[in-house]
């Protein structure tokens, strides 16, 4: 029995979320990033660095140690000390203080925007683009709420997860459809850095704010990926509300990625009302998705890779592949990061 | 130091016990064999049925579904629908519901009898042969009772174990054995399917059922092997009681046997009485066993390798080997199914 | 990403420390030197021996047995028993006794020596030296206190550690060192079977027994290594006190290394006094140095090897990794056990 392989891909030269930059005070932090330890922290003007969590000395973690009142990360073994470059500064007990190229420490650039400390894939070099900027939803009771899951899943089942719409019957089956059988149709279309998914038709009392179920009102809806790690879902009716829910994640290693769900509102009724009725719902929801993914993946590992089948329903989890597929291989390549012409438009019926 | 190999065979052209009949209800159950994941479930008949725990579609395990109604097997994650063949039958939301071959999931042939559902070893293949039958114990106060145990060894190993004499001595001290010395002889010879050492001259004091230590009453006593996965021992005093211990087992993976075993028995007893003692000194024998073939196991896995020596008491331990050997690499080279020339009738005097 | 190897030797013409005599009554211990399992016992004479933990028949922990009346150890299994040099000479059942060479199991000579029972790291070898002598300490308040622990490091790591000066001053900041800064001259120079620095102008306000930090007295302080696995601290104030720290270090496996610190000392407090305050405060600080040895270790592994960059105050640090290097390489190629060049004698000032 051939058992396939896993659908991992890194590509390095795009931007990913390392923390909140509510997560980030004083101490340094230890993160990983496809398995790469990172120690991230701030300067002394409060500006974060990332740099590889290893001492170039004795490799103790460097995220054990402390930021010094002149803001660098010194190490808890034996004090020596590095900028947010990587560069070396100080080696206590060195009567000479140079700097030479082995002390240094690889150090990713960073960004911090939209709330998050965003880090450059690839070490040591100068980013080639800006990250992607979340959406503003601004009106009429306009809110924000954050949520954080790490889920046992590749990236790529994380992010197919949580834009696929058929799913949402089976296993979120009671809290989520009507009995009543819709038909409705999706048009994918390329955009800017990624692939969305335009719903048509779609009834108002799907989502997680329902509308009783004779109503003939139906939905706006797109679902996107941004690359590398960014999965979109949109709801809004036209006067009503909006509800864009972006989801941030991190590869912490092949098998593990961490999400925060960034959902943006506006509605009729106030802000905290919406949060504690997404901040439940959501997190419910999030239980039953984090562990059919666990479910999945350790079936996956267990028989040594995935031997997917697919059909017209599953129009972004392939999209969502190629693309990441295609940004990794470019990379290598030095091919062109354009997506491929297999993400092309495409128009699907199906029921609902 | 050379560690030597493991003695894990896996011959796939016979009957494997999957689950107790008993243990089969409405929801589907999750085994697997040699590291194989499967599913088994009851279709709409109650007719049981086993295939690859493993959607088609994403992977996720079919295990974790429900049947329906009409006695498919649905996936818990997008619900698609399958009979007891693997034959994917359903996808929802798909309009047109056509069959794929590439949907299609590997499916075992299972049978069941004796109290136990039986899977072919090889997916989508024909048996050639029935499953072994269970010999029946009838007569004055004949009953049955069943316990089950998941060991930490090679299904070599847990058979070696089952019928190997020696030990009891040491391993169960307290339990089995009486001070005299005696001189027992052991005659092996080749059986249908199999390999049996019949014992002659044995004190019916040794057994689990005990007589006085001067008693000059013998047992007669048969330690069997039945490929590929059976021990049974069987004792009895003609006129006066009869057990046989039927060991069958499931190799889950190279270092993890389930076994099932199976007493049945008649004696002048009443069969609750009989049942409650051999629960109780069963399961403290097992304990005891389960534990040694664990730090065996942990010995063996530790260096790489088994290096066994063996003595002219090690009747069965060396057949079972060469049987279960023989019979994997009569498969891979469709040599003949025969027993090898090497497991033939052989006599051996010791003293217990 | 380059990352490096992990400085891991074994040098097998070495005593190692493999129990305390304490340790080792009338049951059969259960040890690893570099992942292989030993079993140590005491024949009938009380002379310890030590065995491969695996028996010759079918593989079970010798450990796990029982040291017979006349002194053999019988395995729990099926009885097999070996006499210290590893020989069968016991198997129940079996009317003729023979003795086989593949009954036979490996054997480490052994000795037992300043309360430690020391094997030969290679077996069936006779040994080509004696083990270490501990240094004697005696005089007004002699004493001596012993400690263990098991470190998550390698052999390398936690001998640099325990010889490591620096460090103190940032792992064990509060309990170590003074706010006033000195220079102190330190000087490597080689000695019988391993290499020792010297320190010169230490203030004697440093080590676990201060002094005013206006003292102007200066402290005798050298750190020794000595192959394979000994590290030695020894503090001493002429006419005041000597303290003679002994690592005695078994590496149980690549990454696990267990060490019993012998500290003898004369002072002129009562002996309980100083015994209590070393075990206080040794624990302490090793505590400290124990998590920060399971962190680095941690770190390399997950990094896949070390990235280690020295300067002229890893005196020791990298002597030691070219002594144990050395010593494992001239096994290979029957080379000399002389120590290399490369440790040669050297001088340094640095500031503490």
């Amino acid at each position: 029995m051939d058992p396939g392989s896993h659908s991992v891909a890194f590509p390095r030269r795009w931007w990913y979320p390392v923390a909140r930059s509510t997560e980030l005070g004083r101490k340094p932090l230890a993160v990983t990033l496809m398995d790469t330890p990172l120690a991230v922290f701030r300067d002394a003007a409060g500006v974060p660095a990332v740099v590889l969590d290893r001492c170039g000395h004795r490799n103790y973690p460097l995220s054990l140690g402390r930021v010094t009142g002149d803001g660098l990360l010194q190490c808890g073994y034996h004090g020596w000390s590095y900028d947010g470059a990587g560069q070396c500064l100080r080696v206590p007990g060195l009567r000479q203080v140079r700097t030479q190229s082995t002390w240094h420490v690889p150090a990713h650039r960073c960004v911090e925007q939209d709330g998050f400390v965003w880090a450059w894939g690839e070490p040591d070099a100068e980013p080639t683009r800006s990250p992607y900027s979340l959406p503003v939803v601004d009106g009429r009771g306009a809110g924000e709420t954050v949520f954080r899951c790490d889920l046992d899943s590749t990236l790529r089942a994380s992010l197919e997860n949580a834009l696929d719409v058929p799913h949402t019957a089976f296993l979120h089956g009671g809290l989520f459809r009507g009995k009543t059988r819709n038909t409705i149709t999706a048009v994918r279309r390329p955009i800017e850095g990624g692939v969305e998914v335009q719903y048509l038709g779609e009834p108002a009392g799907m989502g997680p704010l329902r509308l009783p179920e004779t109503s003939s009102r139906t939905f706006d809806h797109w679902d996107r990926f941004l690359l590398p790690s960014i999965a979109q879902i949109e709801y809004a009716v036209e006067g009503w509300f909006r509800v864009v829910n972006t989801l941030v994640q991190l590869p912490l290693s092949p098998f593990r990625t961490r999400a925060w769900f960034v959902v943006r509102f506006s509605s009729p009724l106030p802000a905290p009302v919406v949060q504690t009725v997404v901040q439940l719902q959501g997190r419910r929801i999030l239980r039953q998705d984090a562990n059919a993914l666990a479910r999945q993946t350790e079936r996956t590992r267990s028989l040594g890779g995935e031997r997917y089948a697919s059909t017209e329903l599953d129009l972004l989890g392939t999209a969502i592949w190629r693309l990441l597929n295609h940004a990794e291989r470019a990379e290598r390549t030095n091919g062109s990061d354009l997506p491929p012409a297999s993400v092309s438009e495409r128009r699907v019926v199906f029921e609902a």
